[in-house]
């Protein structure tokens, strides 16, 4: 593959890009976005090595969608009618359900791949990205029969090259599970962060009072509005459910604490201990 | 400072012990601890130089008592009673109300300092302390006021050799805001680890979805029940507080998706992305 064009590139984008050109110097990356500054970055950093347009992907040996996800539900068909015979296009979404659903009856959808590389920092832009961090990070790939034969071989031998375990999965079981496993962890750090600023936005003393738990907690509160809000709308459904069962767990700790059944809190937190046992199977 | 007594010998306490010896090395470390394990254990570390027993505080120099806030409050009268007229003893707890309020009467009140070196990590037990944890950190002192001039100057010269950086404050102040930059978080991470895992527990593969993100926010969800069910009684009416607030912006966030108002979400999650500038100022 040596024409390879990242639509978008930014955190994902930009470390594909990187991660790519080490496995295959003499792949040529060209960069497409809508933001100038970050096409100007880009390629000053190096991370890619000349900007193009949509009209240049008839081209294209691979395309990466790296975009927040409304925003390839709008584009991918537009991708996909431009693109080559034998062009590969993988997108990088956080949710999969509308993306798969939207070009289910394009006739290139052979062409495309379904794909989220669970990795990430909460940092965005050219600048975030870092080469290696797909390393050892799972890629699930949904609805991976409807993908040539092909293109499937390519962009497997892509992502083993760049460290990734697979695994296949369904877009509503996806979309489902990853409400769970990622999304509810933003949502959970951007309204602790929300309430901790609102107690305490006159007193910013009470910050060096902070240590490294709750930097570790509310750390996702400093990822990309751009990028998450279009993931949470698209994932609503699930993402209220998983919100309600949240809240209903908080609820109930709180009424522990107010009926003094603290025996019963010590058993919560002892059962919960059991994430130890999942984290680990994590790294 | 020769004869240094660690009452409770965690993750805390060991961890003052280890840093303790580097910089006083003719110092000796004494160990007292419930848990008979923990003092082997931190012997054949070599965390500790020597077993003892609470009858022998009366040649102590300094005793550090980091061992579960309940505890402490029904212990250290009796330490105070048991040391000599020129022992400085130093509690770390994590909540500061209960414990100056219980020895306010002391005859030998001045020589007790109410310290929380807000430093640690999920971990516990003997293994877990590390050197140089508290390089760097802070350390919240409450009603220093209360503690003989010669024995506060003795305590602010050994967080100084370990390098804590001091703040002071009241113990209810401490108790109000600890509350919200620290204990919440312990709470948001454990029912968010509870939500998953009762969502999960029969579908283990679903872990292999979860990333960085999700480890970081649930990260303290692996700490001491032991430790952290008397911290969640004594702060009890702070938290209720808290948690009301923390469960009102997730209810607020959920019905902003009900309505489909998400440009509002958006503005929510940018106006909270300030935490960045916060967490800077943590590092």
């Amino acid at each position: 593959m040596k024409h390879i064009y990242m639509i978008g590139i930014g955190l994902i984008g930009g470390s594909f890009a990187i991660d790519i050109k080490e496995h295959n110097p003499s792949a040529k990356i060209y960069g497409i976005d809508i933001n100038e500054a970050y096409l100007d970055e880009s390629l000053a950093l190096g991370v890619i090595d000349e900007k193009a347009t949509l009209e240049d992907l008839e081209k294209a040996d691979l395309v990466i969608v790296s975009i927040p996800v409304d925003v390839t539900v709008k584009l991918l068909p537009t991708i996909l009618d431009k693109i080559g015979d034998n062009t590969l296009v993988v997108d990088a979404g956080s949710t999969k359900e509308a993306i798969c659903k939207e070009v289910e009856h394009h006739p290139k959808r052979r062409n495309f791949l379904a794909a989220h590389p669970i990795a990430g920092t909460e940092n965005s832009g050219p600048k975030a990205a870092i080469s290696g961090l797909y390393k050892g990070k799972t890629n699930i790939i949904c609805e991976v029969e409807k993908t040539t034969f092909k293109l499937q071989e390519k962009a497997l031998e892509l992502f083993r090259a760049i460290g990734m375990r697979i695994r296949y999965m369904d877009p509503v079981s996806h979309d489902k599970h990853i409400a769970y496993v990622s999304h509810l962890s933003h949502i959970s750090a951007f309204m602790l962060g929300k309430t901790v600023i609102n107690k305490e936005k006159n007193e910013r003393d009470i910050f060096d009072m902070a240590g490294s738990g709750f930097e570790s907690t509310v750390r996702l509160a400093k990822s990309s509005p751009a990028m998450w809000t279009p993931i949470f709308k698209q994932n609503k459904e699930n993402l209220i459910e998983t919100l309600e069962e949240y809240i209903n767990n908080l609820q109930q700790f709180k009424e522990l604490m107010q009926q003094d059944n603290f025996s019963e809190i010590f058993n919560e937190m002892e059962n919960t201990n059991y994430i130890k046992q999942i984290l680990n199977g994590i790294k």
